[in-house]
């Protein structure tokens, strides 16, 4: 299969990698000469540049830009492809990506491989980074058949866990259990810190000396890159607010249960909790 | 010293280890006599009974009971101190405890000494428990200095990091660290798992199968045993309500930021967020 990589960063390179392995020809693009240079050295692209030329003779290709560029990248890429050829995305958030690539291109299908490096540029793509990670993909009643099937060939190339569902529901999905938890996350080290007065100084000084494992994780992805839980919020924004209202009723539910010394009820929710989360991760 | 350890469960056996090794006398007190043979039989006191008769040699009596055990123990304990007896516990709520035993005792000090071995029973107590981890101690005006200097004593003896701040003050920094984070990470699960109709059924069947380390990390706590959340929350309730308040306010700016696309605020916030971390954990 000969493949264009749109974007050589970690997740770009990463893919890059397995689908070279896996005899794939891949041409990479990218808006530095530079990164260009460095992913042919690497292996990551049998060829790359700054131009879209070489994407015309792609099968398939996956624009792997941020989410904030996908939009513009497809509009700039579209009039250098094959006519068959599959286009599809790697971005986080799928509803509004999808609802402003499809209209442009009949092969386009979204997909979201949820695989991270915590770092980015080319230097930090893996190999063998999606093996066992979940790649979610997101067509729509207008996807042609024909680019579900040249994305799925690229699922099993770099041996990802195919899931399939409509764009909202993925972006539900990942509000919930990922950039959800930014959010409560972030209020939980904003809370830890508020002081209104000389007493609560004294309170935040002592927190920040206790402070142990219990906050150490609540908090991590609360404390993470701005940028990211930004373009989260923004990209997925309705999928986001839905989530932190329903986590507001969750929330106020249990403030209710102590406040009026309604242990039982309490208690039955924390043995839910307990209940429910080795469904989720171990 | 001579010391009475009543309560011979994980932070009590962890004591009794620590203290021994450095020359003390450890009188134990358990309700169960296999668990006094047991503590003698692993070194963890000299001697150990069911009843409180050999407390009156000991200068120093650490109450290690469960929290909710504390007031009723303190009143069995007291009749057979020696006069110039100090008392002290290790309940992580102080305030309400403090509240009760403080008037029964002249020579009482509460204490908090933060580490935790996920385990509960003698079998779980370990040597160098404490070796640089926080005790926090809690006089009151009416506290005698020769109380605070006893207590000190034993911190020094277990290498533990010492601080002092009033019982209020210590209930409201660990509802910000630890039982608020309870409740936080609870209320995620409680929303992950959410569902009114069969998109959000769907939602949730989708999230269990991508949930993954910023999930597991944000979930922890509130995937823990109900009892210890319910416990917290009914031994330091006001601090606790008064912080999911505050956690509360912080979550709905949030929600307006993202509900009005302010991103300039959220994107204050969440920088103000990643900055504060590190000041609580590394």
């Amino acid at each position: 299969m000969q493949v264009g990589i749109v974007g050589l960063g970690s997740i770009g390179g990463s893919l890059g990698y397995d689908l070279r392995e896996r005899q794939c020809r891949v041409i990479g693009v990218s808006r530095k000469q530079a990164t260009c240079n460095r992913a042919v050295e690497l292996g990551i692209a049998d060829k790359a540049s700054c131009n879209f030329d070489g994407l015309k003779s792609a099968e398939l290709v996956i624009l792997c830009t941020p989410i904030g560029k996908l939009e513009a990248i497809a509009r700039q890429v579209i009039p250098h492809l094959n006519p068959d050829a599959v286009l599809t995305d790697v971005g986080s958030v799928k509803g509004p990506i999808v609802d402003a690539i499809e209209p442009l291109w009949k092969n386009f299908v979204g997909g979201h491989p949820m695989a991270g490096t915590h770092q980015s540029g080319v230097e930090a793509a893996q190999q063998s980074l999606f093996v066992d990670r979940p790649y979610v993909i997101t067509p729509t009643a207008k996807t042609q058949p024909g680019a579900i099937a040249k994305l799925d060939q690229l699922i099993t190339l770099i041996q990802a866990r195919r899931y399939e569902c409509g764009p909202a529901i993925h972006d539900q999905a990942v509000a919930r259990i990922s950039h959800g938890p930014v959010i409560i996350s972030a209020a939980l080290v904003s809370t830890a810190i508020a002081q209104h007065n000389p007493e609560e100084a004294a309170v935040v000084k002592l927190a920040k000396q206790l402070a142990s494992s219990g906050f150490r994780d609540t908090s991590r992805v609360g404390g993470g890159n701005p940028e990211l839980g930004l373009m989260m919020a923004q990209y997925n924004k309705d999928a986001m607010v839905q989530c932190l209202q329903q986590y507001r009723r969750e929330l106020d539910g249990a403030i209710a249960a102590i406040e009026s010394d309604n242990w039982d009820a309490l208690n039955q929710w924390l043995i839910k909790t307990q209940t429910a989360r080795p469904d989720f991760v171990d």
